[in-house]
C-alpha cells in the first residue's frame, strides 16, 4: 500500500484551524492567492506525490543508489519522477516569478514536502536541498552569480548541495578545514574532503550546484573563519570542474538518496556573501531548513499510521475487550487488531502528534512568509522570533516522533513489521536520519534553551507563550489546563535562569527536556485550537480518540519533564547554599 | 570494534549483589559449583565470545543467509563457529549430565547468552531455540522420543525450531490450522504451513529438530485444540521428510538467522505430551525463553553501550561546558564529547538500565534454577511466583529499553550513527525485533496485569513486592525512596482491581503503564542492592554517574505512570457513578 496525501486533513488544519487564508491575503505578495487557489494547488500537489512519487518508494530503498566510476546512479524512475516534478513547476513553488518559480506562500510548499517526503523520502531528498541553496544565493550572490544560478535553482533545473561536513568536523563546523584560495580572476580554488553531502553526485541533473563551507588564508580559527563558496559541477565554459565524489554511504536507509564523500582538488568556485561570513550566509535558510526536516517527520510519521491503520483495520488476532460481538459471530471468532486497546492507543497517539504539529508546522511555515512579506515591521519581527523559537522544538520533537511513533506503528503489524514486504520498517530506518542532520536533536535543545531562551532572561519566549495564551477562551476547561501549562513554562524558564547562575553546566543537562515541556505544551495549544475550529459532528468524532489519547497518554509527560527540570535546578540551588555555608566541624 | 563481554561487570551483579554462589550451593545439583568454577566458566565463556563469535557479527548482518533450491546457506564462519560451540560443550551447559549436558545453573547459561547475543544475535538465534525445545522434550516426551531426540538436542549436534505461527495465526496461536493425522504405527501425518520459523532451514547442522504446533481431527476450535508434534528433518531411517523451507524472510535486520517459511506435506511426527495439550507443553519452558528474550535485549544495549562509549571517548567536538580546561590547550580545541553532557546522560542512562536490569534478570535466572532444585516447596513456589510475574516485565522493559537505548547510542555517532561503518546502526536494527517475538510486548503487558495480577486481586504480586521490602534497609534514604514506590505499586494494583470491575477493558488500556511501572520501581530496587554491595572505591565512583541518571532521568517516568493509570481509574469511576446517578433535567 503506497502512501496517499489527504488534503482535506492538511486544509483542515490549514483554514479552519489556522485561519490561514484570511492572514496570506493580508500580505502584499499573496493578495490574490485566494482559498480556491490555494485548494487547487494541493489537490494537484496531493495527485502528483501519489501517482509519480509513491509508487518507486520502495524500489529506490531496495535498489538504492549505486556508485561506480565516480558517477552515482540513482533507483529506477527516479530520474523520471524527478523531471516531471521539474516539468510541473514544483521547485520553484515558492520562490520569487522573477526567478522563474510561482511566488506562492511557503507554507503550501511546506505541505508538498510533507507529503513528498511521506511517500518517498530518499527522491524527497533532492528537491529539498534546493531551497536553502536559493535563499543562499538569492541574500547573499553576486549580481553575476545570481544571473548565473539562481533561476537553474529555482526551477530545479540543477540541483544543489551544502557541503559542510567533514570527517572531524560534524557538529562543530568550527573544525572545517576546507581551503578556499583567492584567484587573480576573483575566484577561488577551493581543496579539501567534505562527508555525508546529500546529492554530491547523481544523474538527475546534468549540472550540481555546490555551497561549500571553506576557510580562506588567513582566516581565524574557529566558526568565524568560514566563508561560503559555490562550486558548480560543470564550470560556465562546459568543461567538468575539479569536484568528484569518491564513494557513496551504505546507511541504514535513505537508500534512495546518494550519501556522497565529495573530493575538491583545486576545484574553482566564486565566493557567496563576505569572507568570513559563511555562517551567516547560510542562517537565512536555517530555519526554513529545519522546518522542512521537521515536516519529513510528520509525513513520515503520517505515512506509518496510514500504513498501520490500514493493517489494523483488515487483520483479526483475538477475541477484543470490549468489543461489540455480532449475534452472528461465534465466540472464538477474532476480532479486527483496530478494536483492541493496546492498538488503538498506538494509533490515537500517532494520530494526536500529527494533527497537532502539523498546526505548529503550518503556523511555523505562515510565519515564514509573514516575516518575509508582511509591511508591519512588528509583526515581521515577532514571526521572525516565532521562528527562531519554535523552529528548533520542531526540529527535534516532530523528528523524535516519526522515529518512535512509527516504530510502533511497526509493532502493530508483529512480526509481518519486521519483514520487508509491508514496507513499515522502511519509514523507521529512513526516519531515523532526521534526528540526526540539520542539527542533530541535542543541538536543537541547546540551541534553543542555552542560545535562544536564556540570552533574554527567557523574554522571548515567554512572549511566545502568551501570545499563544491569548488565542485561548479560559471559560473552556481545555483552554484553562493549557493556559496553565503556558504559565508553568514561563515559570520555568525562570526557574533554569537563575539555576544557571549557580551552575553554567545545568541547561545543558536539561536542554532536552525543556524542549520536550515546550513541544508538549504546545501541542496542548494545537489541540485545543482543533477542538474549536468549526467541524462537521462526523469530523468530530473522528478526532474524539486522538484528542482523548493525548490527554490520557502524551501529555502526562509535560509534568514529568517539569519535575525533572525543577528538581535539577533544587540541586544546584542546594549544592550552591552548602558550597556558600562554612563546612561544620568534623 | 567488536564486542567483548566484561566477566568481572557480570560476576559483580551474581556475587557481591546477588549472592549467588551460596544460593547455588544450597541446592542439591550445584553443590559442587563453587564460586572458582562459575568464574571460569564465565571466563572461558567470555574468551570464546570474544574470539570465536563477535568477529562475524558484521560480516553476518551484511552478506546474510542466503536461500536457493530450498536450501539455506548461513553467512560465512557461522559453521565454523557454531561446530566450536558444540565441540566446547556449550549447548548444554545448563542441561543435565545424563543427556549430555554439563549440569551448571541456569544462571551461568543466562549471562552466556547474554553475551552470545551482544556479540551476535543472528548466530546466537540457532542454539538459543536449543533450550525451549530440551525442556519441551524432557517433560512431555516419550521415552521413545526422548532415546531419540534428547541428547542430540542437549548437545546441540541437532538443532531444533518452534514451529508456531501461521500467516493468519501470529498473536492468536487458537487460529493456528495445520493438521497433524495419526496413523495405524502410532505416528502423525503433518500437514500445513508455518511462517516466521527462526532457524526452519540451515546449514549448520544435518538434522533439524521441528516441534509443530498442530490441530488433530475432531479437536476443539481455539487453543485448546492444540497438540505439539516433533518433525524432524530427517526420518530415523535417514530418509528426508516431507518439511521443506519455501524461502526466507527479507528483514529489517537479524540477517544472520534464516526466518523461514515452512511447508509440511504429509510430513511424519510423534506427539509431544498429550493430545490438545500442545499449548501446556510449550508453557515450561515458556518462562526460560521470554528471560532469555530480555537477556538479548540487555546484551544488545551493552553492545551498544560499549560501542558509543569507545566512540566518545576518541571523538572530539566543540567546547564541552564544565569540562576542565588543561592550560595547554587553546581555547578553540575541542573537547571530548564524552564530556558533552547531552553526551554523558545518554551513556550514563544506558549502563543504569544494563546494570539494573541484569539485576533483575540474573536473579530470574536463579529463581529458575530454585524453582527447579530447591528442597523446600515453599521456596520453590515462591522461585516460580517471581518467575511467573517478573519474567513479563523483564521481556517487555528490556527488549524496549535495548532498541530505544540503542537508538540513543546511535545519536552518540552523529551522522557516523547512521551509517554502517561503526556497526552502530546494525545493533539498532537487530534490537527491533526482539519487541516483538516470543510475545508481542503488547501481550506481555497484558499477560502481567491481566492474566497474572489482578485475577487473584494482587495478592501474588504484592507477595514479590514484600519480599522485595524486606532486602531492604529503610535507614538508607536510597532504601526509603525504594520501599515507598513498592508501597505505591502495591496500591496501585489495588485501585486497577478496583477500576476492572466497573470497566473491564481498563486494563487493556493500562496494562502497558502498569509494567513500565514494575520495572521501574525494580530497577530502583536493583540499584540500591548495587549501591549497598561491597565495592571498592573505584568500582563505587564508576558508578555513581549511572546512579545520578537513574535519579535524574528514568525513575521519574515512574510518577508519570503511576499518575497515568490512577487518572484513567479515576475516569472509570467518574464515569460508573455517572451511570448510575439519574440524569439530570435536560
Amino acid at each position: 500500500m503506497d502512501y496517499r496525501p489527504r488534503p482535506e486533513d492538511s486544509r483542515f488544519i490549514l483554514n479552519a484551524v489556522l485561519d490561514a487564508p484570511s492572514k496570506l491575503r493580508a500580505l502584499a505578495p499573496f493578495a490574490e492567492v485566494d482559498e480556491a487557489l490555494q485548494a487547487q494547488v494541493l489537490e494537484e500537489a496531493a495527485r502528483f506525490v501519489a501517482e509519480a512519487v509513491a509508487p518507486i518508494n520502495r524500489s529506490g530503498d531496495e535498489i538504492g543508489c549505486r556508485f561506480a566510476n565516480g558517477e552515482v546512479a540513482t533507483p529506477p524512475g527516479f530520474r523520471e519522477a524527478y523531471q516531471a516534478f521539474v516539468d510541473g513547476g514544483w521547485p520553484g513553488l515558492s520562490a520569487a516569478a522573477e526567478d522563474g518559480g510561482q511566488g506562492l506562500p511557503t507554507v503550501l510548499e511546506a505541505i508538498l514536502y510533507e507529503w513528498l517526503s511521506a511517500a518517498n523520502h530518499g527522491l524527497t531528498m533532492a528537491p529539498g536541498l534546493l531551497h536553502g541553496a536559493y535563499a543562499c544565493l538569492k541574500h547573499h550572490g553576486s549580481d553575476e552569480l545570481k544571473a548565473r544560478y539562481l533561476s537553474k535553482i529555482a526551477t530545479g533545473e540543477w540541483l544543489a548541495t551544502m557541503c559542510l561536513t567533514e570527517a572531524h568536523a560534524g557538529s562543530d563546523l568550527g573544525q572545517v578545514r576546507t581551503r578556499a584560495m583567492p584567484q587573480a580572476d576573483g575566484s577561488l580554488r577551493v581543496s579539501g574532503g567534505k562527508i555525508f553531502i546529500s546529492g554530491g553526485e547523481h544523474d538527475l541533473t546534468p549540472n550540481i550546484v555546490h555551497l561549500v563551507l571553506c576557510r580562506m588564508p588567513d582566516a581565524p580559527a574557529g566558526p568565524k573563519g568560514l566563508s561560503l563558496v559555490l562550486v558548480p559541477k560543470l564550470l560556465p565554459d562546459g568543461a567538468r570542474n575539479a569536484v568528484h565524489c569518491e564513494r557513496i554511504e551504505e546507511k541504514m536507509g535513505l537508500h534512495g538518496s546518494p550519501t556522497c564523500t565529495m573530493r575538491f582538488d583545486d576545484a574553482t568556485g566564486w565566493l557567496v556573501g563576505e569572507p568570513g561570513r559563511g555562517l551567516a550566509a547560510m542562517f537565512v535558510m536555517m530555519n526554513a531548513a529545519r522546518l522542512h526536516v521537521a515536516l519529513q517527520g510528520i509525513g513520515l510519521l503520517d505515512a506509518a499510521w496510514q500504513k498501520a491503520g490500514a493493517y489494523a483495520a483488515e487483520r483479526r488476532q483475538m477475541r477484543a475487550p470490549g468489543a461489540v460481538v455480532p449475534a452472528s459471530r461465534g465466540a472464538e471468532a477474532a476480532d479486527l487488531i483496530a478494536e483492541h486497546p493496546a492498538i488503538r492507543r498506538i494509533l490515537d497517539t500517532q494520530r494526536a502528534w500529527i494533527d497537532g504539529a502539523r498546526t505548529l508546522a503550518y503556523r511555523s511555515a505562515l510565519m515564514l512568509d509573514v516575516a518575509a512579506h508582511d509591511a508591519d515591521p512588528k509583526a515581521r519581527e515577532r514571526a521572525q522570533r516565532w521562528c527562531s523559537l519554535v523552529t528548533p522544538v520542531l526540529k527535534a520533537a516532530c523528528t523524535q516522533q516519526a522515529f518512535h511513533g512509527a516504530s510502533e506503528c511497526l509493532q502493530v503489524f508483529g512480526g509481518h513489521g519486521y519483514v520487508r514486504e509491508w514496507g513499515i520498517e522502511q519509514i523507521v530506518r529512513d526516519a531515523r536520519v532526521t534526528m540526526i542532520y540539520e542539527g542533530t536533536n541535542e543541538i536543537q535543545a541547546i540551541d534553543l534553551l542555552v542560545r535562544k531562551v536564556l540570552p533574554d532572561g527567557g523574554a522571548g519566549m515567554s512572549a511566545v507563550l502568551l501570545e499563544l495564551r491569548d488565542t485561548l477562551d479560559a471559560s473552556r476547561d481545555a483552554d484553562a489546563d493549557v493556559q496553565r501549562r503556558l504559565a508553568q513554562l514561563r515559570y520555568l524558564g525562570t526557574t533554569i535562569a537563575m539555576a544557571a547562575h549557580a551552575n553554567p553546566v545545568l541547561p545543558y543537562e536539561v536542554a532536552d527536556d525543556y524542549l520536550r515541556a515546550v513541544m508538549l505544551a504546545m501541542l496542548a495549544w494545537a489541540w485545543a485550537r482543533i477542538d474549536a475550529a468549526e467541524a462537521s459532528e462526523a469530523e468530530r468524532a473522528a478526532r474524539a480518540g486522538p484528542a482523548a489519547a493525548l490527554r490520557r497518554w502524551v501529555l502526562p509527560e509535560f509534568d514529568m519533564r517539569l519535575a525533572i527540570v525543577k528538581r535539577a535546578c533544587e540541586g544546584v540551588a542546594m549544592a550552591h547554599d552548602a558550597a556558600k555555608t562554612p563546612a561544620a566541624a568534623g
